[in-house]
């Protein structure tokens, strides 16, 4: 399995971990220190040993800001998050103030003296978080310190797991489409017109993109942990430990990059600056470390990972890939819902099963690298927890009359998928069905888009809400974030959403999921995968327009469906899809699931 | 008349006038020198003293910026310009770069050598943007540097025109809804809040709102020019030419303000330097003048204008207004509509005489200040013009098989008014009745949208535009602009467009006008203002639904619109809409235009 299900919170332990770490700021004479979630890559997943919010708090949510003062603590998390911190963290020992954390420095202003020092780890915040909380805490007459090493590292002592160390595999040409080569030159060819010596980058998904690696450092994400340096002239460098590469990578890395451990990164930083190069940092993405390493804020040149928007449109081997990939997790997708469907769920089946089974069946197609993050296995009110990860301690059986929400994904050589299909458990109710066709709605009008060169995903979002607010509803998350190429199921620099301010270009993946949520009630949401297509001309029209071709191959539930709320058109689009979904995924599953298949997919 | 018609262009002298400033370039040892549109208030509209753009290089536009170096020149417009500029403006003298005006560094790093001095008048120049430009120019090796005095006006000298001295007229509460002492202390509680011990407010509109006065200092906007300081406690003081108080305004104003001529603001500035306040100015609109008298950039306090936001929510006494200056307004525009549907148009009638007709109508309701904005009369292919002024030059006859567009608005003292109807001349083409019809809908769903509270205008501007997508049609310019209450017809900060980021509130008046413009052949607007209704809850919803109220009364062309491609929604609110005007107009107006009423205003 990949997934695990033990329950997230120790907060036993949590007291005597908080009084160590606050002695050892009385030692350091810091009045505070900020524990972020982030490791020293800024990635949304990170390995356990960089997990330390986890290890001091017990919060296990994916984004998180603690703040231990001598006296006082806080934990600030975001919307996502303010239930899952409650039920997870001591709040004898922690405050969760209503707060962004960008506005951190409020709290403290509140519990420590003017003239305070409040330390923080250079490797884990961006310098444009540094820059700007530092700006923050000085107008509140407090001071922002880099500490030396990790503190929180230093109260884990030995009980830290080590750093991963998994092994690196090639990506191979024929799936990625491109070779290292040519990417490295792309990238050179950005530096050089922005006038750019170097760029380092830090982000291990931009890295194993641009190098055609892949790595198992931490879960659900196949990358490597590592830095790079790439020069607008002349062979890039990569920082990583050299045990995670055997033969294969070895020899495809030392063709193209010059292989470096981690600990000369410094050094080398040390020559650009001495060198006067205007080295390039993301402000939003690379350690305040790095930009002090060169000099300081405004030695460094600013500009985004020039990997993002090449990684992002993904190249014709890359959309074949993923066509493929959802082709054979639709068919695996099938095969579970077949099987659901004849389940007696009456009996024994609670969600833990569910998200077992998935993973069968996903496993069955032999392909199967990952899961693409924790399946969210949400029966009844736990579908209504929009991040829910079933534990044993949360799991609960599905019973008839309920809704059964299953978001989840897979990681394939060829692509990484992404689905979430809400499930009729026995008889939905007519509220039930009702809101589910009004998310349908939603989800449908963004498949169905057409619109200009420059469309954003913030024009598009609304699109997707509009039947449910016409109602009174909403939903309280994003409508689509980027997808990687087998790397990670969240990546940017598109999204549907409001703050979705980046134009939409052919070739990117992204995925198209309203939803609904009825607090301790029930949860919906539907979601495919959909790649952005070539403009095309219209006839009779003067302006060319982009749309959406759905890669992900799985029914929707039929009987959620109320055929009279949806126009003709939304009929039409539901019918042709269950046809191509019959179609497609139909030779690709055994006699039991077809059968299934063409029940699913009658037209409505 | 309010409305002149004379050719903008007046090319003649410019060379001359170009030739003597270069002379004065380089006694002052300039390389370049930058002239905007703005005056020292960065308001839309400039008195004539204050056009020095128009008046030395001819550019009639409201938007745009000169650069004169020894041995070239450049004006950069933005994208509705870019037509006229090339019409209006010597082209052996000036290039029309196709560059921002943010990037104007680019050009002139082309033109001059490094090292080179850049000239600005530091009253003409948002501090933000000289802080921007500054640091562009610095990155090329180029200096910025201020003026002492404007150099456009030395070279003008003794045939520059005075500046304006309007008399200041009082807006009755009973208008304004709210007394200046009240309005005074709400911007008081806010500074408060942020912790500023002034503002400095620099924009007209912003002053008359705040005191409850009017003034006609420039064009078709009801303001007097002046500025204020609004300390955090105590009495605001007011710097304008007292020339303009008379009886009245004069006593009003002496209850609510200290009053000093305009000449007194740099020695009050320096003052609150010497005391080291905390002074705050909109980085965006105060001058960089106003800045450096505080002592530069670090030591002022930077935040939105606080009359920006509170002036944009209209009160139950401004909305009142509005609703009657909407019905006597539409009233005049139905009364001008039905003269020009017994017109012969085979004969004289042109787009200059259409004005007068309008403004005809207009002027007999007897409540008529001033046009809010110079009216827009299009015909055939002056119709696609977006911002279309017409000239003597200009002027085009109305002729059968034509499209006839026409966007005016008028200052009552209770309300100002914006409305563009699309008109059929003769019979008009399928293919102009389709594309009228898919504007129509845009608008229609823009009217009928219903809404959480926390939605911005650049949420709903899809929607309008959806209908177009689908043909491949789109319009290049926002869905709505705000609109002042008896002031500027152009206000923000809410509007419905790309950039549109700020939330709708309940009374905030906002225009409705989806476009379509067929280049050379004619054009399309549908406009409407509509107010911000206050959230309600929705039966069986769970969020409150904010939606519009459509305050413009005037029949939209029933002969353009093809039935058949409303949807049954769209053709109700069309009914309903039509209903409404012909209730509310109806006992309005004269028998003739009763009569064209009910014909106009018959269910589709």
């Amino acid at each position: 399995m990949f997934q695990t299900f033990d329950t997230p919170s120790e907060t036993a332990a949590t007291p005597d971990r908080v009084k160590r770490l606050r002695a050892l700021l009385a030692a350091r004479k810091l009045d505070a220190l900020l524990v972020p979630r982030a490791d020293e890559h800024q990635g949304e997943y990170v390995p356990p040993c960089a997990d330390r919010l986890r290890w001091l708090t017990g919060f296990s949510g994916s984004a998180g800001l603690a703040v231990i003062a001598r006296k006082s603590a806080a934990l600030l998390v975001d919307g996502r998050y303010t239930v899952q911190v409650r039920a997870e963290v001591d709040a004898t020992l922690f405050e969760f103030p209503e707060l962004p954390r960008s506005r951190v420095a409020e709290w403290l202003a509140a519990k420590v003296g003017k003239g305070a020092v409040v330390g923080f780890d250079p490797w884990l915040h961006s310098f444009c978080e540094v820059e700007q909380l530092g700006q923050a805490l000085a107008a509140k007459g407090l001071k922002l310190k880099p500490t030396a090493g990790n503190m929180v590292d230093r109260v884990w002592g030995l009980e830290r797991p080590p750093p991963p160390v998994a092994p690196v595999i090639v990506q191979p040409q024929r799936l990625a489409g491109r070779a290292a080569e040519a990417k490295i030159a792309d990238v050179q060819g950005k530096l050089k017109a922005d006038g750019h010596d170097a760029v380092v980058l830090t982000l291990p998904d931009s890295i194993c993109w641009l190098l055609n690696i892949r790595g198992s450092d931490v879960a659900h994400n196949p990358v490597a942990l590592a830095f790079a340096i790439v020069p607008a002239l002349g062979k890039p460098e990569l920082f990583i430990v050299k045990s995670k590469l055997e033969g294969p990578a070895r020899e495809h890395l030392a063709g193209v990059v010059r292989l470096s451990e981690p600990a000369a990164l410094k050094e080398r930083l040390k020559e650009l600056r001495a060198a006067g190069k205007r080295v390039r940092l993301d402000p939003n993405t690379a350690a305040w470390w790095l930009a002090r390493a060169l000099g300081g804020p405004k030695r460094i040149a600013r500009g985004p990972d020039p990997c993002l928007a090449l990684k992002a449109r993904k190249n014709a081997a890359e959309i074949k890939g993923a066509r493929a990939a959802h082709v054979r997790d639709g068919a695996a997708v099938c095969e579970f819902l077949c099987w659901l469907d004849g389940a007696d769920v009456n009996g024994e089946l609670d969600e833990i099963t569910a998200v077992r089974q998935l993973e069968a069946f996903r496993r069955a197609t032999r392909a199967l690298r990952e899961i693409s993050f924790d399946t969210i296995s949400g029966s009844g009110p736990n579908g209504a927890i929009v991040h829910y990860r079933v534990s044993e301690k949360s799991n609960r059986t599905l019973h008839k009359g309920e809704l059964f929400l299953l978001d989840s994904g897979a990681q394939y050589a060829d692509g990484t998928t992404d689905i979430t299909r809400t499930i009729a458990i026995g008889e939905p109710s007519d509220e039930m069905r009702e809101r589910f066709t009004l998310v349908l709605k939603g989800h449908i009008a963004i498949a169905m888009a057409r619109f200009p060169k420059g469309t954003r995903g913030i024009d598009l979002d609304p699109f997707a809400r509009r039947a449910l607010w016409e109602k009174g509803l909403d939903y309280d998350h994003g409508t689509g974030h980027g997808i990687g190429s087998y790397l990670s199921v969240h990546e940017g620099p598109q999204s549907i959403s409001r703050g979705g301010m980046v134009p939409l270009e052919p070739g990117m993946l992204i995925s198209n999921e309203p939803g609904y949520y009825k607090e301790g009630a029930y949860g919906i949401r539907i979601e495919n995968v959909i790649l952005v297509r070539e403009p095309e001309k219209v006839p009779g029209g003067e302006r060319e327009l982009m749309s959406f071709e759905t890669l992900t191959l799985v029914p929707i539930d039929r009987r959620l469906v109320v055929t009279e709320l949806l126009t003709p058109g939304e009929r039409n689009w539901l019918n042709d899809y269950h046809a191509r979904v019959r179609e497609v995924i139909g030779p690709e599953v055994d006699e039991t699931t077809r059968k299934w298949l063409e029940k699913a997919t009658r037209p409505l």
